[in-house]
């Protein structure tokens, strides 16, 4: 039987069933679009409660379930679990290999596997397919093997997921060709490559290419601001040049799930064949480490303002010292002080306007601070528990009994104009003050 | 005596006479575009035979001129002098200060002074401005200070001058006043900044910008080689992404007098003011070492040619091992070998369809070639002296008589299909024969 041709047949008329494994911030507006497109959808999840969640939604076409058993009911498969580092920064595949081999279990022939999680380059091959093997079926003929990476930009209202061109490979042709039928029925635009390695690069590089840049601007902006320049003037400057160049802006240090870790499965798998790659080691460093700039950005103000009984207004002027965390330990006003310093931390979500604080560089510069000895509290609209703490009303009170605010998130619709009639100290990390920015005195950027 | 109003009087009705001291790939241009616009204007030149060669062309308004004494008789002077770096990669700022000595020698009052020449923050305030100041002139009263970086793409037939938007500042508030009059006279758009220093650190970002990123695609290159992966067709598939991303490609490193000479003028000044810009160092390192990667690349297919006795198509296939030139020198095939190998590199120009090959990593190329013992020649179409030796003709003669052709630029006019045909091996670094590659046993990639 050709497997391959029933399978796009079945493509071709909608009566393919989509299962999608993992319905986060990828699987479930995947689903979504899947289930308008016409294609009957099941989302696997573990959580009873969130397949409820799903279903009391009532979406057409999408349903949700926690049996794994379903999956032989469905004829493609899209796995979208979450592919995370730990702590040494090793890739973690646990949730991957996990997804695979209940998919294996439950594979039967005529199954299209697409694996939608970043990896490193070569794990689809070489970890997802020996799984997918123990089923004893024959990839190709029996079952085919697609690695597409997402692309989903969560926040960005700019550009729908149908509408972002989807990379789609396959593990051998027959793959590749059921996968991009599949994908060209639910994203406008479908672009094939040659092999499943070239698009997990695709995807990684993608995510590599932000790291670096975004640590170049952070790295040149501590030379900007020690020769008295503001850096998001210089970027935005350098964005009106009509080719050649992208704007990447200074911040805290870049969260997510994408952009912190995908860079470090890069490093390892080219670790293992030989190739040092020193420009993304290096970027990876710098980003780890804007957290704790922020930090002794934050200590230098509330000594400064601790010494005088006022606040300079530093921003974008004099020279920044970053230089190194003992300086501030040994400095004897700051440590005189009696009473711990309170700091209130305005966005911990990884980006504006989203509810996500996974990776987020305010759980990092949060814990600098208590290592330090601060009080730390936070107010985020979109995110009442935070490291073990409640979100804080953003009341006179609740802000003025801080020793200084840090805006770690620019989420739009904090009413800063009124945060900063309060006249308590800010660090701007994200330069949303910027219209503002030198007309008070109790701004700071970072 | 209100000199601003004067000048901006004259700037307005166009009777400002401008002058332009360095009539290169910068001074030419912009000459052309303010002659254009109606501004009467002198290119100062050194040359006789230059200055002969530009009044020959009989351009409207546009005269040249080696006397100095000249310069008095203009209302604006544009510095557009060649700022590279020495061998140790230290700024070369001989003839910028030779410029300022002659215009400073020669200054009157009314007088605006801009520098479009790419130099470090802090130079036009540091350096240009004390020498000005020997005329005895008081700034932003008697005469006027700008900085205004060129942003000229030579080759770029998609953006002509006038189309680019222009950044200008000014060493004070009248000579930005002044300066923004003059541009927006000539330039559609006009970018102001908020002082020199901005303006300084905006044209070399975007030049960090350019070497960082080719830097990074360089190195992930390497990696994409081991593993078996197509680079170029990861750029590509990458660049669908509709935001966050923007392609650089591989290449045998990177030319001309801004992108390999500005990072360094950077970095100099960030370490002068305590800042180690680390991935800007990294990523210059990377690109010195791009040249000597070619190398490396075509020992390894000339010596395997040798050995075998027969071409193999590599191109994108396999291991690449660029690891160390030593283990080249010590292949017993490749050094019994009694005759010199041939190199002929086609392309010496530092980008395709110029005439320029200052900077350019053929140079370099060439050099590492014949250390190694080799005999290197080169063709050219715009190029016909290059390193000491003629252009050859590309006849079937010449091609044949070499071991090897290195593809170093991709210039438009060659016809590299009858190149394929002669069936000697092409190390092409340009990927100009996509096309055809993986279809000629006798392409290699980088």
């Amino acid at each position: 039987m050709d497997y391959k041709k029933a399978l796009i047949r079945k493509i071709s008329n909608k009566t393919a069933k989509v299962g999608i494994v993992g319905m986060g911030y990828v699987g479930m507006p995947l689903g979504e679009l899947s289930a308008e497109a016409g294609f009957r959808t099941i989302g696997f999840v573990r959580d009873p409660k969130k397949k409820g969640a799903i279903n009391a939604e009532k979406i057409t076409n999408l349903t949700s379930t926690v049996d794994k058993k379903e999956l032989k009911k469905v004829d493609i498969i899209l796995i979208c679990v979450q592919t995370p580092v730990f702590e040494d920064k090793m890739p973690d595949l646990r949730a991957l290999k996990q997804a695979c081999e209940e998919v294996s279990e439950n594979l039967r022939p005529g199954q299209l596997v697409i694996i939608e999680s970043s990896v490193a380059p070569g794990t689809t091959r070489k970890i997802v397919l020996p799984i997918l093997r123990k089923s004893g079926l024959k990839l190709g003929e029996e079952f085919y093997l697609s690695f597409s990476p997402e692309r989903v930009d969560p926040g960005n209202a700019r550009f729908k997921l149908n509408k972002i061109p989807k990379v789609v490979s396959g593990a051998e042709p027959n793959s590749r060709e059921a996968a991009v039928a599949f994908y060209s029925k639910i994203i406008d635009r479908v672009v094939p490559v040659s092999s499943v390695e070239t698009a997990e690069l695709v995807k990684i590089f993608e995510n590599t290419f932000r790291l670096v840049n975004i640590s170049l601007v952070n790295q040149v902006h501590q030379y900007a601001q020690a020769i008295g320049v503001d850096m998001w003037e210089v970027v935005d400057a350098a964005s009106t040049k009509p080719f050649g160049f992208l704007p990447h802006y200074p911040g805290p240090g870049i969260g997510g799930h994408c952009i912190p870790v995908d860079p470090y499965y890069l490093l390892e798998d080219a670790k293992k064949n030989g190739i040092n790659l020193t420009l993304v080691k290096e970027a990876g460093i710098i980003n780890e480490n804007q957290p704790h700039k922020v930090v002794h950005r934050a200590v230098e103000i509330i000594s400064t303002n601790l010494k005088n009984g006022l606040i300079h207004s530093g921003h974008n002027h004099g020279i920044r010292l970053f230089s190194a965390i003992l300086r501030f330990k040994n400095n004897p006003i700051f440590f005189k002080n009696p009473k711990k310093p309170k700091v209130l931390l305005i966005g911990v979500a990884y980006k504006p306007d989203i509810d996500d604080p996974r990776e987020s560089p305010a759980l990092k510069i949060w814990e600098i601070f208590e290592k330090m000895g601060y009080t730390v509290t936070y107010h985020d609209p979109y995110i009442p528990l935070f490291n073990g703490h409640q979100s804080l009303e953003l009341s006179e009170k609740t802000v003025t009994q801080n020793d200084l605010l840090v805006i770690t998130t620019n989420h739009s619709t904090i009413d800063y104009e009124w945060l900063i009639g309060l006249r308590k100290p800010i660090l701007d990390t994200r330069n949303v003050l910027l219209s503002t920015q030198n007309t008070k005195s109790n701004i700071f950027g970072l």
